[in-house]
């Protein structure tokens, strides 16, 4: 079986990393300006709600920068036995929430400068994603233009924190870019705060546990306006990517949106098919954190009504606290190739295993 | 079997029928004041997503007052063998959007003496919710205290588009009130726009058909609120009952409760259950629209994770255009007592049907 996890998350111990590849003014001020935290720290706007424990597993405990790819490769990589691993960066895509775009595409620009340099070149399971500031469409469209021919990134990265709904015109420049360039659009769990919109409706939750629970929110809103915008009929061969923001959720959307289309369709004459075929076709979401109710049975009729067996992509969240475990994958055995490779070889082409492994 | 009907809006042709129960400053502002469409409309607040087709059932179309009960008796009351009707009113809860908090209560002060009033007496079969500004929670409490004692009144009602989540410690003299006057606190979808927060995450949507499917967004931040913040710790009596947000998205959202609960409990030390415990004690859900998959019974498992049988709660949303008929219910055929009567009546204690009624 091959195994593809979907979203491994390359740590740096302090974002100076990024130094080397900035320059002039945006140089300036990564180096001299005002920054979210001491010397180190990544500049974005910060989510009110503030994790009580700190993100990373408490057995993950880098000290120099190289020991990140040291502890991913002997607690994750070699440990668990994954074949590829899709590089989902951690705090690039905050640069989302800045008010500045021009500052925001440079320090995207520097991390995936960075992520080819540094990251790609250590190990052959590892694939990139390169992320871009949604803030200035035209200029996230130039650095997907600029990097997406690189035969090992797979994708392009933004956070699900956004100012508007994914499907909303002001984006599209992005998906031309995806689609001329053959990648995918992914969005991750993230960009809470600053310009972003409110990432959950009716005003702002309280505790990080609440919070985080009902996140998904912002990815139900994407998933509607990507559709009911027409992104894939613009973009038929378009695949959007959700990562982190659980699962559980998509059939209760997808029943509202194909009963709502029905009765209300003049609203949106460009579509040609039911909001869940859309989905079927065009919409992927990464497994983790799946959801572990009391009752598997109730998962699994879940993840069937969402043909979970051919939309979702296996995903650790290496190093996260929530870390699923590939041994530990609660999903119908039956869907594990398919899940854990097999989907995500049909979304990342430019991932070709060797022939013996799909066999096995 | 005893039918109650959790939602049943009893409409007006023109608000002006509000004159009569207002004075001063607010009935001046009402009669000669800007509002929100020409006269006989009811000032509020309005979203920017606009119905394609108007909220009313095509054959619904009142001329006169009289016809809005008129119409209700013929076809649906009686045609559909309707016991007990929980009137939710239509616009009034559009109160909550305004700024004005109150002009805001003095509109709701009017609509509930009308209700009492006009509606009330016309039919054994009614029962009513009052309305409330949540705007200022202290005069929603008076208004509570004010008719929360009179005996066909059976909850408080407010919109679920809101300022904050509604487990939010602001809220609480609400709770107070409803628990003292032993009242359900209920909220119906509504009241998008105005003072309130967004009512979804990640920036406003598009479409009506979009945005309807999405709405439930705010209920679920509500739940997760009330939960988090210990409403039910403070009032275990209290009943939640959420309106027209659709049920299906439940489980995956206590699902997510519960895993973040268990690993980061510390942010909340005053609860002692489960979230998903907190929800089969405390909330309860009208049925519509109750969603309608292809396969029935991925809804029913879902019903089943939520432990249906015993927190849904029929409702048709007579007049509205997605109505929900009662001899055409999607449910577990062995649940029909419970989720068509007796949850609503272990509820709403002040409904007690002839004992020969139960029996049958």
């Amino acid at each position: 079986m091959f195994i593809v996890d979907c979203d491994c998350h390359n740590y740096w111990c302090s974002a100076t990393v990024l130094e080397p590849y900035m320059d002039g003014v945006f140089k300036d001020m990564f180096v001299r300006g005002e920054k979210t935290g001491p010397s180190g720290a990544f500049p974005h706007a910060h989510r009110p709600w503030f994790h009580p424990e700190g993100f990373a597993r408490h057995d993950i405990n880098p000290v120099e920068e190289d020991d990140n790819y040291r502890l991913m490769k002997e607690k994750h990589l070699d440990k668990k036995g994954i074949d590829a691993a899709i590089l989902t960066g951690d705090e690039a895509i905050e640069a989302s929430t800045l008010a500045n775009p021009y500052y925001a595409n440079a320090l995207c620009k520097a991390y995936n400068d960075y992520l080819i340099d540094y990251w790609l070149k250590k190990d052959d399971r590892f694939w990139g994603s390169i992320v871009v500031a949604p803030q200035d469409p035209q200029l996230a469209a130039a650095e997907i233009r600029r990097l997406g021919g690189h035969p090992r990134i797979v994708q392009v990265l933004v956070s699900h924190g956004a100012q508007r709904p994914y499907g909303d015109p002001f984006y599209h420049p992005i998906y031309e870019a995806c689609a001329e360039m053959g990648l995918p659009f992914a969005m991750h769990l993230g960009g809470q705060g600053g310009v972003n919109s409110a990432p959950i409706g009716a005003g702002p939750s309280t505790f990080f546990w609440e919070t985080h629970a009902i996140l998904p929110q912002s990815a139900m809103t994407h998933v509607a306006s990507l559709i009911a915008q027409g992104v894939f009929e613009k973009w038929p061969e378009l695949k959007v990517i959700i990562i982190e923001c659980g699962v559980a959720w998509v059939p209760s959307v997808l029943w509202r949106l194909d009963a709502n289309y029905r009765a209300l369709r003049k609203e949106t004459p460009w579509l040609k098919r039911l909001p869940s075929e859309y989905f079927r076709s065009n919409i992927r979401l990464s497994t983790q954190p799946l959801e572990q109710p009391a009752n598997v049975q109730h998962l699994w009729a879940t993840l069937e009504a969402m043909d979970g067996e051919n939309t979702l992509l296996f995903a650790s969240d290496y190093p996260h606290w929530d870390y699923d475990d590939v041994d530990n994958l609660h999903i119908p055995p039956a869907w594990r190739a398919k899940v854990l490779g097999l989907n995500a070889l049909d979304v990342y082409k430019r991932i070709v295993p060797p022939a013996a492994m799909l066999a096995s």
